[in-house]
């Protein structure tokens, strides 16, 4: 529905650019994009997104049909719009790979462009950045809360609209989601696809039974019946009266999916019924309301459940649907700047973060500095675009998973609680403390220097 | 980015079409899409969204590719993917005009139409339905709360994606918002754009001073100046120095921009520099994690603000960031249909809602039964497509504007409250209550009649 329109921004991009088109202030603009602090209910966040605002920038352009329109607003002045219809996007870019841990004041991705470039993207760079990454980022606290289970991205419906959706279940599966019950996600992407049936399903037949038969024999490789419609013990015994004739045929019932009520006391009665019945590789899969913090609780409790499907908590990432993030101005025309708003001070300058590691190879600290002050550690901003081109064609999302698993791996056990908060250490170079003094000191009103 | 492709669904609503082809299970069915329960914070709803769902189905098509793609998954019959490909939506649909006031239970949009196609849409209907209506309830408790102020959505930064960006904007706009940043609804939908400059415009310059005279000359039609980048009472005071050389020019200075600190100090402060400047006619423009709480408490601490930017807590729906709503099956082959889930009972078949005014036209209590139970008050669910067809053009935005202005001055006083909560009656028909009850006593597993 907006088609990847370069008018998916803000009126004020559009009214700083034309004040900047007149004034031929389209000398190098750096931009970074940082989160201010960290949600009270996450320790450490996920870097996602790049890939779609790569895209982006590859693919900027104001249409034809788009300037006509932007002309006929009356607005904006004539030169300006012809301006905007050879405006593309020529710069550098500079990221975190997606699937890097990262934490806050730590640039995420730095843009590096002549002033109108920069300025004009800011507003769909927040928009990819901070919905993939925040996603991402409760998602890998559900593998961490059931780190062997299967674990399904169920959000679409209740997605803010059609691209939460989309891009959410490319997030969850980057976090180490098993799949998505997103088909477009599978064809877009090739996320595996997950789902069988709906209570409507059950709903449509006569009756339970007829619904389950049919279903298994349609469906005879991927047999996963939902039994909680009407009585989930009652439908969990028509399942072991199933399976017989099933097996007769050589198909088996892989699983028996949950979706409300008390989900410990009914998966381990279900769990019974279905081991006695002889079905004991029928698994159990739980759904409805799920996020990390009750998939702990359930499996605490000792229920016997083997995946999970996770939608509308995770989706709108209800405990922190948005995170404190910005993108700044830290550069421009060679002189470094500083915002002083209260409450909203930023770090100057364009800025590298070094990863330090222990002897075994887990996270440390990180040292967050000036880009040209060169230190140890391991440098985690890469080269992403140069003079508007790609460096590298997208990653598969195979190496984004891997990359994700391993960081998550290196991660000091106290930061992967999901219940309790922990602090990771990220310590603040001299040339970076040195330059916010000078110009603190020097005063906003005296940024000439 | 997701071109309204009919996959945009959930991976089950095709396997469940494969169990229903194989069935020849394409008689009528009639789902219906409904709130269960209003989050704490609200006391109504506003339904939204209808004109993109109308759309959605008006297109819905599998292309020849995402049928090839479905194919090659081997997850299908070949027989059935043929199926899909001709598969189009050529059933009726009843709804809630959008920007009507609503309820829990009271369905605000019904799909009659053969068992595949009804089942096929659920997915992108709840994910269309839910996020405008959900963020046209709560843009209209900023209404509530500044009845006669400017109200801008600056959400689509923040925004979970492009589309949330898009449809929020467009919800926020039928809700009574003035206008919206998002360029793209301005070109899409007409709504107003607003917007000028942000931090760093003025970061950019080499002071502050300089910024302000050079964006006035650019945009001298609408000179709004974001005044918190460094020091808010100086830049107050550099925008009075600032005003006699424009009014020499014929222009003036139409509002200053706040984005920071305390508001309600810093808005009377500055207040008072303008009208000590002779700036009376200068508007002072708030912005910065605004809600229709915090637009209440500044107003009530005498906070001489004009107009507010509504971003972040308003896209996101911060405080209730998704509905407990359901699409579900309620009569199918001419059979009334009842989930019996714990905690999930639906109400069985089609309704109507019947709505009842008091003496003074105000809103007394609202009448929830069958469709067929023919009862005083006003229906609300009215025909909107029929045999796949739509009965009218698109409803211009200002009618739905009008629509909600309407109904919102005939709510009750309480109901008006943005911090209170208050009930408002929803009575059930005695149909209704029959047929649940006949349902309930037959039990679902007895559902042959």
């Amino acid at each position: 529905m907006t088609d990847g329109s370069t008018l998916l921004t803000d009126f004020y991009q559009l009214t700083m650019l034309q004040g900047y088109f007149l004034e031929d202030m389209t000398a190098s603009a750096s931009f970074e994009l940082f989160v201010r602090k960290l949600p009270p209910e996450r320790n450490f966040l996920i870097a996602a997104g790049l890939e779609q605002v790569v895209q982006f920038l590859n693919d900027l352009r104001i249409t034809e049909t788009e300037c006509d329109w932007l002309a006929e607003t009356g607005r904006f002045r004539p030169e300006f719009v012809d301006f905007l219809a050879g405006l593309r996007f020529t710069g550098d870019v500079d990221a975190l790979p997606e699937g890097t841990v990262f934490f806050p004041n730590e640039p995420i991705i730095r843009v590096t462009a002549p002033l109108p470039e920069a300025q004009l993207v800011e507003t769909r760079l927040i928009n990819l950045i901070q919905f993939q990454t925040m996603i991402a980022s409760k998602a890998v606290r559900c593998l961490l809360a059931a780190p062997n289970k299967l674990l399904v991205d169920f959000g679409l419906r209740r997605a803010h609209g059609a691209e939460a959706g989309l891009l959410g279940a490319r997030a969850c599966y980057i976090a180490g989601f098993t799949g998505s019950s997103n088909v477009l996600a599978g064809q877009r992407f090739g996320i595996p696809m997950y789902g069988t049936m709906a209570h409507s399903y059950i709903m449509a037949h006569d009756d339970e039974r007829t619904a389950f038969e049919r279903f298994a024999r349609s469906q005879p490789d991927d047999i996963v019946l939902l039994i909680d419609t009407y009585d989930t013990e009652a439908a969990a015994g028509k399942v072991v009266e199933l399976a017989p004739a099933l097996t007769r045929q050589g198909y088996s019932i892989k699983a028996v999916r949950l979706d409300s009520g008390d989900l410990v006391m009914l998966s381990k009665r279900v769990r019974s019924i279905l081991d006695h019945g002889g079905l004991t590789a029928t698994g159990i899969f739980a759904s409805g309301d799920l996020d990390e913090q009750e998939i702990a609780r359930l499996l605490a409790a000792g229920a016997p459940i083997d995946g999970f499907g996770v939608g509308t908590r995770m989706i709108t990432s209800v405990d922190a649907p948005y995170f404190n993030c910005a993108y700044k101005l830290q550069e421009y025309a060679g002189r470094p700047r500083r915002k002083y708003s209260q409450g909203k001070q930023t770090w100057p300058g364009c800025k590298q973060v070094f990863r330090h590691y222990q002897a075994d190879g887990s996270l440390h600290h990180d040292l967050l500095t000036l880009e040209g002050d060169r230190q140890d550690g391991e440098p985690l901003l890469q080269p992403v675009m140069r003079s508007g081109r790609r460096l590298a064609p997208a990653e598969p999302l195979q190496t984004v998973r891997e990359r994700v698993a391993s960081q998550i791996g290196l991660l000091p056990e106290a930061l992967k609680a999901i219940d309790q908060q922990a602090e990771y250490r990220v310590e603040y170079g001299l040339a970076l403390k040195e330059l916010a003094e000078r110009m603190a000191a020097a005063g906003p009103t005296a940024m000439r220097d």
